[in-house]
Order: C-alpha cells, then sequence, then structure tokens
C-alpha cells in the first residue's frame, strides 16, 4: 500500500492484542500520519497513549471517525454488531473498514442488519495470528509479519475498497488471501475453534478429578503443549463459538464420531485399527502441517 | 549415586530415544564403566556404536544381561514381557532392573507372570520427559535433566534396589518422585495418554474433511501446538493405549462428558454457563501449568 499524505489517518476501535499490534505494525511500516484509537475504557485509551501505541490525541467516537481514512474494528466479535450502530449514526460507514474477528459471515450479517446491504468499502478480515495472550501490553509490530489475513469480501464490496484493504495488511507484513466468508467459518470451526473448545474441556476435565494437585502436578510438557490455547482470552471465545454456533457444533460432532471409532479400537483390543488411525494421524501431522515457530493461535 | 567400580556396567534394552538417552546421560555423568546395548534390530546396534552411544562391544542377549549391575528396560510397553522371559531364561532376574514405560502396573503384571512374583531388584519407573520424536538418532544426555521420573515400588521391592534406582535416575539429573502403580496409571490416563488420543483424533478430523488441503493450510498456531503429540511413534503409543486400557477409556469417557456440558451451553446459547467453563479452564490452566519451556510428551 502506497502510504498516504500527510493527513492520512488510521483509526482502531478497540485497543486489544490485536487493536494494538495494528496500530504498532502500521506505525512501524510509516502507513500514516495519525494513529487514533478507540475503546469504550478510559483507562485503556489512558495506557495506548503512554505505550505510544496512539497519538496524544482524544476525542469522541464521532470525531475520531471522521478524520479516518481507515477503520479497524478489533472488538470481540458479538460487540461489533454495536459499532456498526454507532459508525452509522456517525454518518462514517462509507470509511474504509476492515476488520480482526475470528468469524466472518456474522459479521457480515451485522453490517447488513445494521445497513440494510453490507456497506461497499467494508472488507471483512481474519489475521490468522494472535497468540494465547490477550490485552493492549502485549500488542506488538510483528504480529502480522509471515501470517496469513484471509479477507472474505462480499457481494457489494468496492474494487477500489478491496486493492486498499489487501494492501493494508500486505503492508503489515501478511500473506493475503481471499474466500467466501462461509468457507472461512467452516474452516476455521475445524482448525481452531475445535481445538480451543478441546483445550478449555481438558483442562476442565482434569479439574473435575478428586486428586486435582496431582493431575496438573504431572502432567508434562504434552499437556502443556495442547492446553497452551485454554489460556485464551473467555470473552473472545465466549464469542466467536456462540457466533459461530453451527460451525463449531457440526465440527464437534465430527470429533465426537473420530473419537468413537478410536474409543472402540481401544476397548475391542483392535490394534491393528489402532495402530491405522493413529500411523494415519502421525503421516498427516508431520507432512501437512508447517514446522515453523508460529505460535498464533486464532 | 556413587559411582561403581571399574568393571561396572550399565546395559539398556531397546535403544530409542528413550533407551539412547539414559546410555547417553549415565557416560556423560560418568556412572559406570561400560556402556552396553540390545536391540532386536542389528542396523540399530550397528548404529548405536556408530554414534558413540554404546561401546564397541558385541555380544548375545545372554552375555549382555549377565554383564549387567543395571539392566534398563526401554522396549515399547507391550514388548516387555517378552524381555521379562528372555531374562528369566538368562537367569538375569536378580540383576537391577528398571524400565521406561508410560504404564507402570501392566509391566508389573508381566513381570508376576513371568516371575511368579515381581523380582525384588525390579524397581519399575517412568520419566516424564520424551518428546514426540523417537528413534535412536534424536537420544540426548539432557533428557532427564529437571524431570520428573516417578518409580512405582511393588510389594516386594527390595530396600537397596529402590535407593539403587532411585540414585541412578537422580544421577541422569531427574526429580524422582514415588507413587504406587494403578495411581500413576491413572493421572498420566488424564494428563498423558488421553491428550495424545485427543490430538491424533484431532487431526483424523480434519483428515475427514472433503477440503482436507485448505484445513491444513489455514491450520494456525494454536492447532500446531495442539496436535503437535500426534506426530508420536504410533507404535509406543498403540501399546500405551491398550496396556492401560480401562483407565484410558474411564478418561475418554469423563472427557466426553465435559465435552457434552460445553457442547450445550453453546447449542442452548447459555452464555453465562459458557463463559462460566472457559474462565475456569483458563484461571487452571495459567495458575497450576508450570510455565516451563519443557517439551516432553510422554
Amino acid at each position: 500500500m502506497a502510504k498516504h499524505g500527510s493527513s492520512s489517518t488510521l483509526l482502531v476501535i478497540g485497543l486489544g492484542l490485536l487493536g494494538g499490534s495494528v496500530l504498532r505494525a502500521a506505525r512501524e511500516a510509516n502507513l500514516y500520519a495519525h494513529y487514533l484509537g478507540y475503546d469504550a475504557r478510559p483507562d485503556v485509551i489512558a495506557s495506548a497513549q503512554q505505550l505510544g501505541v496512539t497519538d496524544n490525541a482524544t476525542g469522541e467516537f464521532d470525531a475520531l471517525v471522521k478524520q479516518a481514512d481507515l477503520i479497524v474494528i478489533a472488538v470481540p466479535v458479538l460487540a461489533v454488531s454495536g459499532i456498526f450502530q454507532k459508525l452509522q449514526a456517525a454518518d462514517a460507514l462509507d470509511r474504509h473498514i476492515t476488520d480482526v474477528a475470528s468469524v466472518k459471515l456474522p459479521i457480515v450479517q451485522a453490517a447488513q442488519q445494521v445497513a440494510g446491504a453490507a456497506p461497499p468499502r467494508f472488507i471483512p478480515a481474519h489475521p490468522i495470528t494472535g497468540s494465547e495472550q490477550s490485552g493492549l501490553a502485549a500488542a506488538q509490530a510483528s504480529l502480522f509479519a509471515d501470517h496469513k489475513v484471509i479477507v472474505t469480501p462480499h457481494e457489494h464490496s468496492d474494487a477500489d475498497a478491496l486493492a486498499y484493504v489487501n494492501g493494508f495488511w500486505a503492508a503489515l507484513g501478511a500473506e493475503v488471501v481471499s474466500m467466501d466468508a462461509a468457507t472461512h467459518d467452516n474452516i476455521l470451526a475445524k482448525t481452531s475453534h475445535l481445538p480451543h473448545v478441546l483445550a478449555y474441556v481438558l483442562v476442565n476435565t482434569l479439574l473435575a478429578q478428586s486428586n486435582v494437585d496431582s493431575m496438573f502436578e504431572f502432567a508434562a510438557g504434552g499437556f502443556r503443549d495442547f492446553s497452551r490455547i485454554a489460556s485464551s482470552d473467555p470473552t473472545m471465545w465466549h464469542d466467536i463459538l456462540l457466533a459461530n454456533k453451527q460451525a463449531v457444533l457440526t465440527a464437534i460432532e465430527q470429533f465426537e464420531n473420530e473419537l468413537q471409532t478410536t474409543r472402540q479400537a481401544i476397548e475391542k483390543n483392535d490394534g491393528a485399527a489402532l495402530f491405522k488411525l493413529l500411523s494415519e494421524a502421525k503421516a498427516a501431522r508431520d507432512t501437512r502441517v508447517a514446522r515453523s515457530g508460529d505460535a498464533g493461535s486464532n
């Protein structure tokens, strides 16, 4: 993305890990003249200015959005609809808008419900990055470098806006990939939302044991890695799981069926079937999963 | 453990990751005068000598075991019984013997079946370490340092032998912890065997999708960490899951029940219940799971 003029302004709404990282990354790439942030929590706004994440600018929501060339919505999924309502009230749905939510169809539907049709300059996006960490203090400029950002243009998307938003994410170092929102939500239900459910549920399974202290004392590295994503922000994941409900329920059901197959092989002492199941999984894990140091989790 | 005399000999039976690492660690700690290895695979014996894991000694099983002050059994779980039979045939069940298997009650039972009663100098042990890697080439002297080794003495255990074997593992850098075999198998079923099952099953769930290539292409860091242990050796895990069958089936059943609770919260849009489940898991993960860089998996 070409650098904009001396008056160009980036506004990020929602100053958590992702929103803060967008501001830090854009500033490091010197993409805009002004870096503004909005958050419903006054203490977070103060922190953002203190940490140098945002310019030392104050302002009400309406005044901020009117200055913005690009608005990045980075609030939890179920709070996005309220932001669209505020943007419409501020007459700002004609700005370039993108977002970072881990689900995409519910975000497009939220925009449609507020505006009648999804705004042409709204280009939904999901950076496949993040971390089990959360909060502004963990924000970092390098969060998007060499990670995929999936953009999901809708039927009313404007071609110039699409190029602008694609260029923005690419300028932060991301590899931009495009697909439709439903496909995104289906894939992520299996590759991200399901593993998060399993990690939370595994920890709760250990918590339910009478000898819970011993359980955690002897949990080794496999458990540690496996359960890392259970440290993710519960508000964020509450929202994702409910917003992507049908795809998540389907993923859980498919997992349960696979688990039954494996359980039955153990129950019946069917060593040949069990060995085949384990070997196929190992072969896929070894050959299909990149071995990079990527620690992203969304 | 005090260093033994100039004629003292360590013999490891089964030269994979764990067996090779025992030899490397003992040699680095200079615990014995001679380091011998036995493996049913001639090419592995050749590799062990080439890599300097074992002394350049050859010999039949019976000749090797007669020289040994300590025998460490490091073969897959379901192969341990056959080793006890060979040890009995070689009249070597009076040696100090320990093992590295991830299940303990089936190992004690195998010894009982062969010898009538578990040999007094056999002290079962399980190093909570290892890795998703396998094979002699991955063996390293530091594998046990700062990791727990659980020893599970049985009713006939000799006190001197217990002190000898505890001292051996401590001399490799491990923290030695003692518990009964059934407790060990129950804890490990939940903290290790269950996560391995879930990781294998998750990978197989993705493999069952029609758009399998996209699934793995967009799997992010959370999936990578979560599924790392699905790269573990299928033979080893086939044996563990079948040997610890009842405890593993109980762990799977408890996990399924917890998964149902979470699934129902999503299905009913019960946000409060879902948030509570996720928050409790996060709190436990954050406070109860050590944050060390330990990458062990067994």
